[in-house]
């Protein structure tokens, strides 16, 4: 069967399992989230599905939770994100590597010369994930007493994505020409000093580093708030989206989509991939209560914690049997705050209910058999609510076995999904055009 | 033959060759610093020589130094040190992976968390290399218009060093207990936060990763100024000095170890590897017409560029073939600027004759066959002028099979280095212990 539009897959594993009753399940490895040895099996098998890329998030800090919360949670001890993939650039040679880094609590001279390193060592595979970084907590580990507030960190997250991708191109494609007989290792001629002096960075350039193999590696947003899609539509080329609804996903496609179209950038050159939490069952029965028993593995002290995360205020002094009481506007993740207070009034959630559902994760679940996920799937795509989809899996190692043994030969048989990787790079892959160099068009 | 004394070497392997005539050499690969391919194989060759660690440099700018002379670089374009060391640490099993990180240019979260991070990726090889960064045009690509001066950074990098271990211990080593039955991943009596309130730097803590598999990264000092020594005295384990007379580094060995005495440190809990050249033939002429060759080809531009950036200072103004004017003080490292002007009044060199050695590589170096290498290294081990050394390969590949086929073996046979690694982490190769920590005496 041949089609037009194929899903582009992520893999969501930072955590490994963003469900926080996971570690806990029959058969599980505890300490999936932090063994390398695990990690390097669970990148090999993702590379052999034919994955587009094994995405990490990040945390500066331990999640922002009370302590009995916190010390439910898999996800306190984890790898740095860089250190992390470029050990598995080093045993994967095909599927993309996409970090977090964060533009309010890094300097754009590390994070470029970062991205474009791993970008060296992997061959074309490396994404940065743009985070401005919620978590308030995280300001206190760079000696600000106070958070930036949501504004301002997105000011800066576009000027900070402006000095990036302008300190990727100090070099053109060609500089380096290593003469041996002069003696002259690059052109000077090809090579451009920024000098970026605006109002929140001045930097002066030029990297030390070549220009990245993809030109500038992928660039992934995942913020879904005013600001959020404006700097998506302006910037990126992956956007890790998290609308729980087809409706709800739809308009965030056509919005972000319909923004490109108004700046005069192309469409096809942003894919937008819904997290999606993937449960495997021989029938959508037994695929349900192997969710219902992950759920119920969720402790209340931890979803508790989950929920004042994402709220961005703590509710446990409230009846935990009561409603949501109303929730003040914060310096949290706006689109996270939102859908969580959306989905407690439409659903009409006590403070409980809600805390399993963010504790056991509350957005996009595809929870069935091979065919009923592969539907799913198809008609998301069909819709036009995604380009595919960052997919989390339950638990390791079976949740993942399942996916990759049996959900990604349904999606293949039916089209859906590659059988073959397009061509080294993410870029290739993702069908993302290479950015000209904007010092040297002519390289 | 048994000796209580052993060498230990390091290779100094950022760039892969620290002469900048090396990369036009006969048969040398002339991107081998900037070739992931190359450098992994580099890599595993030492671990089979049983090196203790692959040390890394590095700078966080390109180097200072006029345009002409920049363009005759090999190190204008190299990985960064994280992800370069994060890779190899995935390709390699033994050999210590030693990073620079800068006090002066970056957050004691970051370097805490990137170095805990590699530790448990590589089980515990992890080194830091702690430097303040004196080269000026580093800081005008983090925003600082002047750069801070050298009390200054030596004053940071102190506390900095203070927030970093202290980060290190957040967490007992037995604190991750991943109870599944009662769903507790870790005792919160276990985990420590570090609320560091100082001179210069504000960080709150815990770290987000367990404690290092070393419990610190092995600690590696290079300033050889009165602030280095004393940081070195109070802080390292390993000093990478970078005395050229046998004489010298007598002098500096006998006053860093004095000072740890006076401290009440053990003198066994440093060592001190002074860098050395190494260049190898089948006679001692041969070794030298190979040096002479390599010498020849390091343009004048690129001498005086190495010059000026050692110097902190421009003298291509003056009388190439007269002697050295007044050098004033600057914020550039004190101990380079000392070493190369204290040469010129002592040799009655040219600015012309400094500049070759300057970009030829100034310092020990121990030019001859296999044998007479072997002497050397015997006569400053025994004299007390080191406890191994920081071996810098002419070029590559030739070079560094040189020393791995032929240098190795004769140091093996005489019993000064070791035919096996004695465990799996760098401090247990490099003799050193496992630091307490000390929030978890107990642990």
């Amino acid at each position: 069967m041949s089609r037009t539009r194929r899903l582009r897959l992520g893999a969501f594993m930072r955590p490994v399992s963003i469900h926080t009753g996971a570690w806990r399940y029959p058969g599980a490895y505890p300490d999936a989230n932090f063994n390398f040895a695990h990690i390097k099996r669970f990148a090999q098998r993702l590379e052999a599905a034919k994955f587009d890329a094994f995405f990490m998030a990040d945390h500066l800090a331990v999640l922002n939770m009370p302590v009995d919360a916190l010390k439910r949670s898999h996800t306190v001890t984890s790898f740095e994100p860089f250190t992390l993939l470029s050990a598995l650039a080093a045993v994967t040679e095909r599927i993309g590597l996409v970090a977090t880094a964060s533009t309010t609590f890094d300097a754009p001279f590390h994070v470029a010369r970062r991205f474009a390193s791993l970008d060296h060592i992997s061959g074309g595979r490396a994404g940065w994930n743009i985070v401005t970084t919620a978590n308030p907590d995280a300001a206190l580990n760079f000696g600000q007493d106070e958070q930036m507030d949501h504004g301002a960190r997105y000011q800066r997250a576009r000027e900070f994505y402006d000095v990036v991708t302008g300190l990727w191109d100090s070099f053109a494609d060609d500089a380096f020409v290593r003469d041996v007989e002069a003696g002259t290792y690059f052109d000077p001629a090809r090579m451009h000093v920024l000098d970026h002096r605006g109002p929140s960075l001045s930097v002066r350039g030029p990297l030390n580093i070549a220009r990245p193999v993809q030109g500038w590696p992928v660039v992934v947003q995942a913020g879904s708030s005013e600001p959020g899609r404006q700097l998506a539509a302006e910037t990126a080329e992956v956007v890790f989206s998290a609308e729980p609804s087809l409706m709800a996903a739809k308009a965030f496609y056509a919005d972000v989509k319909g923004r490109m179209r108004t700046l005069g950038r192309d469409p096809e050159h942003l894919k937008i991939l819904p997290a999606a939490f993937l449960v495997v069952g021989d029938t959508v029965e037994e695929a349900r209560a192997r969710r219902a028993r992950l759920d119920a593995l969720v402790h209340y002290d931890s979803g508790i914690g989950s929920l004042n995360g994402i709220l961005g205020t703590d509710v446990s002094g409230h009846d935990p049997d009561g409603p949501l009481p109303e929730i003040p506007d914060t310096n949290a993740s706006k689109s996270g705050r939102a859908r969580m207070v959306e989905m407690a009034r439409r659903e009409n959630l006590t403070i409980r209910e809600l805390a399993q559902k963010a504790g056991s994760y509350a957005g996009l679940a595809f929870v069935g058999t091979p065919g009923t996920i592969a539907d799913g799937m198809e008609e998301w795509l069909d819709g036009e609510a995604c380009d595919g989809f960052n997919i989390m899996v339950s638990d390791l190692p079976a949740g993942l076995d399942a996916v990759v043994d049996r959900v990604i030969p349904e999606l293949q048989r039916r089209g859906l999904f590659r059988t073959a990787y397009e061509g080294p790079t993410l870029r290739d892959n993702l069908g993302l055009p290479r950015p000209a160099n904007r010092f040297f068009p002519d390289a």
